[in-house]
């Protein structure tokens, strides 16, 4: 189950960025591609962001020493595998995949960046990525985008990706990406993978910047800062070859333009795994408004985005807003007035001064939660700062996938 | 379902304490008893605590007022509805049943403390409670603890009690307890109501402390401090007619032999509840081992506890160890090195130094898994603070439970 729409939109090809995928059998029974490379021209340049679990994965490691030592000229990765929880073998399974790459390019080692998803705790078979590496970079073309979104997926049901051609001075910009992910009621454990082009031409400096802002604005809104799976990674890629001249102020029209693309085309691609969340049946938006602080704001959203009793209510389209009131008075802002605190499902007011609002009837909270797309709108009565995180249901084929994932 | 034994144990009397039961019908389909009644003679000595949610329930806001304002006398519980999210209405219909019980006793409406359970946001039918009153009343005796351990169930699937008698100097102590609760995923949400009484004689100032002790070693060793429902209480009654001279010195011997009864029936009916968690089919014990602190014992622990992933692996019986490290690796202890990370699964060691250990084969992971009781034990590798908590695991049921509990 998944909401929203199924069809991947057109992605329009970032000039300097070729994708190869292939099949290489990780898992035998997955009948279809389950490894991409990423060839980088010469000239682009890579900004990323890893998780910040403590146990990170042996090609997160690899890939965060790579990026400090050379260039990324190839961008490698599997699904079907997380190489993670593997140990020392699997820091030297990870450079296996990358030695073997780096001799069929030419490339130094290090230029090559890991990435892998799936179950944690097995050891890749890198003999088997290895084998299918040749196929994979026969395949690398500007086209590859499609492909590659579906060969990095895993329990996902549908293929994400985002594509935007904007204008800066009069000539076209393209931002490209793709995503995977869909572990959703903690989406932190779960991993996600981003990859997003542009051929504008960035410094690196700059190009990091701009990551880091749009991964705040998206990624970071369906899941808690640093609380995330062993194999997260966004990798935000600037080819250089649209004709403009370096973009290197942020505070430029150029800059501003091109950081706008860049974070729409995150959110869309973080909204598209929350609507594709395991077992997802509803899309919902936790507003947080009139609160002191962004920060207070969060932890309100995201208490109540994940409070099992919230997300069941939901999936059953009950209006049970005492759940969600019992939520917000539970997440620890401090001074909080309960009286103050009001609720709206949609545009139905269902309390106001923390009790349920006179004009309320179940009829109107239960038609607000009948579509698929819910707004829980809640203000705090304190201050006018605002928070917006995603998030889905919990339904019963979310823990049929959770629960048979490894059998 | 449920897990473990699913018979009362026989509750003794305790000399000064009668509980009384009746169907006042709050919940017209509930075909049984809905409200309790205990009367306290006029020795007896009462400790509480309360839910630290900011949306704390009318009859929270007023048992907290009456016990500043005078000795309780009678506490009046009901089930099928919170009375909260019921604003300046609540606060008056709780005060009205108070008013109702203590016209009919004679004692002041301040010697009465309410305790509501069931849905929240809906006004409380206070005429079928004042009503039910004398029926209640009349049924009011020393063996009336089996009847009201069942009267104050909402979605529990079977009465909680339990019961000790113990020697102080000689001559025999009871204690006895009952406990209502069943939501496990964040116990915190569902209303956790427990009443412990004991004959022995103490003073109120260590039976508040008692209360104090028992507490955190058993209700909030399964939910998170702080995080607690709307409605949560835990009432511990002394009545003094043991015989004994007062208790009043935390150091004696005397106080030491009660502490260790009234803990040891806080745990069992604190664990009573985690097994009958909603749809639980597990009984879980994560305990942390090798921390520096009790504090990161617990983060780790609770983390572990409350990851979906991780209980949705466990309701499948799958050793998916992956899950548990990466809970463990996201629990924001600070310098863990997930390298010195151990994990055994009942006494099977599934993983050290951080990845999988050497010796350990799926099939002796599956087969500690079948079991109904699983202990996890962690090892962080960095001290020699532990701590252990409870909970279940996440199946199909709680999410049917949860998404129809008000239709």
């Amino acid at each position: 189950m998944a909401t929203g729409s199924t069809v991947l939109p057109p992605l329009h090809p970032v000039a300097g960025v070729r994708l190869g995928s292939a099949r290489a059998g990780i898992k035998p029974a997955l009948e279809r591609d389950d490894m991409t490379v990423l060839a980088l021209d010469e000239n682009c340049c890579v900004a990323a962001v890893f998780t910040q679990n403590t146990f990170c994965a042996a090609p997160v490691q690899i890939a965060r020493a790579h990026l400090g030592e050379a260039k990324p000229q190839y961008l490698l990765i599997n699904t079907g595998n997380a190489n993670a929880g593997t140990g020392e073998q699997g820091i030297n399974d990870a450079r296996q995949c990358c030695d073997a790459l780096a001799d069929l390019t030419g490339v130094s080692s290090a230029a090559i960046l890991p990435f892998s998803t799936g179950v944690i705790g097995e050891h890749l078979p890198t003999r088997k990525i290895v084998n299918a590496l040749p196929q994979a970079l026969a395949d690398c073309s500007e086209q590859g985008w499609e492909r590659a979104a579906s060969a990095i997926l895993t329990t996902d049901t549908r293929p994400k990706g985002c594509s935007r051609i904007i204008s800066i001075d009069g000539r076209p910009v393209t931002v490209t990406g793709i995503a995977k992910g869909s572990g959703m009621i903690h989406p932190n454990m779960a991993t996600m993978l981003a990859y997003i082009a542009t051929d504008a031409p960035v410094c690196s400096t700059l190009l990091q910047t701009l990551l880091n802002t749009a991964v705040a604005a998206s990624f970071n809104r369906i899941t808690v800062d640093g609380d995330t799976s062993t194999n997260d990674a966004c990798v935000l890629i600037s080819s250089g070859r649209s004709g403009h001249e370096l973009i290197d102020d942020e505070s430029s029209e150029a800059a501003k333009v091109l950081a706008s693309a860049i974070k729409a085309v995150a959110v869309e691609l973080a909204q598209a795994i929350v609507r594709d969340g395991e077992g997802a049946t509803k899309f919902v938006t936790v507003r947080v408004e009139q609160g002191r602080s962004v920060a207070e704001c969060e932890q309100v959203a995201f208490t109540v985005a994940h409070s099992p009793l919230v997300k069941t209510a939901l999936f059953a389209s009950d209006a049970n807003w005492g759940r969600i009131l019992a939520a917000v008075g539970r997440s620890g802002v401090e001074g909080l007035d309960a009286n103050k605190v009001s609720l709206f499902i949609n545009d139905v007011l269902i309390a106001d001064d923390g009790a349920r609002a006179s004009g309320y009837s179940e009829a109107a909270g239960t038609e607000a939660m009948a579509g698929e797309d819910i707004v829980l709108r809640i203000g705090l009565g304190r201050g006018s700062a605002t928070a917006e995180v995603w998030t889905s249901d919990l339904s019963h084929e979310y823990v049929t996938i959770n629960a048979e994932y490894r059998t």
